[in-house]
């Protein structure tokens, strides 16, 4: 059990963005809305998922959309207290603690926000270890756990309640409400015992963020490689160091899709996105797909570049990681592989 | 206050199939629903507005969609109980009543079938004393009276509660949800305490709709003129005995939209409807609009035919009704008036 304070935020944010492998949304604004949370009510307290008790009430809360339109449209930093009331309500009972439902730029900092707002310690972990664009690819499903009742709340005022069939369903209903809500939504969802977190939950992903936020600062300041720093703490592989020539984008169905094309010294990448970066091609080669993590560093300052930042000119450098084992099952990659984004490839495991 | 049977259930049917303007769905699907609930549950009660306690609580429960789906996917009859006890939940307290939200085909008998199976009374009257395609558009809108919270039930288990900061948001974010669920889901919402039923409903729409199903039986048995039978207890206006000659649809949004030609001895007549039949032009020249009641009725047999069963060939009449003189206020016509729907053209009285 420590307290996170204003000072760590900027690590965190930077951690986070970086494992939030392009989507989880600017980690800027997050930062923003964690460090005024804080400013006005104190730090927050974050405990590791072993210092939970069994019986508490655990609440991931998030913010779900485009990332494109977040760059727009900045939440006012109380929707996320509106989701969790109303879903406080429907539960009959209040949370003990929030927890952050991926890490990512903004979704590792609304938490924060959250908690400081409402009083309550923070988990340290996520359910995801990473980011991923729909409700359902959380490490709860694969648990067995309901992501409803899930609460949506907008920035107008309206709020719904979804109580799915399924995981997949929850999210199905509530993007397309969140489309009409206006593409950014808060939410309050996938409720956890505190004797479920051991199965919803990545552990330490929060102390894992700053560090990798920290490692990438202290490289910078020691005019080492950045990116260098966080390839070791990530464990990961070196995919490209290079330009990118090509972006191609759109916002559909409440998503950031796109492709982005890399030049480099060993040939061309191939990037493809949706919220998060999804699979990586060379030579016409699977490099790296979801569910592993294909993180875009800037070269010379090792921060992490979202999806919806991507723009030509930019000089940039991919690794990849390996995900939560979970996630490689049978029942992970129906979850969360390529074939479920429409991607015609299986998961190949990184080869360093 | 007295009992609706099974045998009263057709010319219900009927006559709210006509007050419905085309929408509202197939009349004959609705009477099956109410006929097999009331079957299994016995006869229900219905009871004036007047005879309703000022601290009661009386809920609209529906079918909302585009009927061309309610054709295809026959509700379980079981939906609209769950959407109940769904809105009942976050009340915090059990319905008294349940009332019809619009007379149409299908939603002046599920309320019939819901209050068959929830063994409540039902309030003989509806909230538009017509048939609207969207969920503000009822007089409790008008009089301030928010149709939130609303209760969403679908086929496969899902529900949600809705919140939102105005009506018509509401209905933006529930047709959204809807629309993800296939196009039809069951509603509870616009909750009205007894001492709001003068504001909030045109009485007496139920008995209205039976008298007016039974006046056109009787004159179809009588060999008599069933149009004219029906004209005569609408106080309406005839606009055309004739043959339909084209039909343009689609199914977008939600919603079933579309154009159908018609001629006859005083040249040919356009109808525009969304759902319901909204327009009606001829010559260049509107004849009748939104909010006023454009009826389609079979020449033959008087029966009501709805927006998704014109077809080419059809012979059938076309009369106009005035509306409740609510709809026809400055706000009335801002909320459900020609220009709300896209046309440009004002609301023009009808002329006998």
């Amino acid at each position: 059990m420590r307290e996170i304070g204003i000072d760590e935020l900027d690590d965190i944010a930077r951690g986070a963005g970086i494992l939030g492998t392009g989507g989880g949304g600017d980690p800027y604004i997050g930062k923003l809305l964690a460090r005024e949370a804080i400013r006005a009510h104190g730090p927050v307290t974050l405990v590791g998922i072993d210092e939970v008790p069994a019986d508490a009430t655990v609440v991931p809360v998030s913010g779900m959309g485009a990332p494109t339109v977040l760059l727009e449209k900045l939440p006012a930093g109380t929707e996320e207290l509106t989701a969790l009331r109303a879903l406080e309500a429907v539960l009959g009972r209040r949370a003990t603690h929030i927890v952050p439902i991926e890490v990512g730029g903004v979704n590792s900092m609304i938490p924060i926000a959250a908690a400081a707002r409402a009083g309550l310690p923070v988990v340290d972990g996520d359910a995801m270890g990473r980011a991923f664009p729909e409700a359902q690819m959380v490490l709860p499903t694969l648990a067995g756990i309901p992501n409803t009742p899930m609460a949506l709340a907008d920035d107008k005022g309206n709020t719904l309640v979804v109580d799915a069939v399924s995981n997949r369903w929850a999210e199905r209903i509530a993007r397309a409400a969140c489309t009409e809500m206006g593409c950014q939504v808060s939410c309050a969802d996938t409720v956890l015992r505190g004797d479920q977190l051991r199965d919803g939950l990545v552990p330490a992903t929060l102390t894992l963020a700053g560090e990798l936020g920290r490692a990438v600062r202290e490289a910078r300041l020691a005019h080492a490689d950045p990116v260098a720093a966080a390839l070791k703490l990530l464990g990961g592989v070196h995919l490209l160091t290079g330009k990118v020539v090509d972006v191609e984008r759109r916002t559909t169905g409440g998503f950031a899709r796109g492709r982005a094309t890399l030049e480099g010294p060993g040939g061309p990448l191939e990037l493809s996105f949706q919220n998060e970066h999804l699979l990586a091609v060379r030579d016409g080669s699977v490099v790296a797909t979801t569910p592993d993590l294909i993180c875009v560093l800037d070269t010379d300052t090792g921060e992490p570049v979202t999806t919806e930042s991507m723009r030509y000119g930019l000089r940039v450098s991919v690794v990849a990681a390996p995900c939560d084992p979970r996630w490689t099952t049978p029942a992970g990659l129906d979850l969360a592989g390529p074939r479920y984004f429409g991607y015609d490839c299986d998961h190949v495991p990184l080869t360093p």
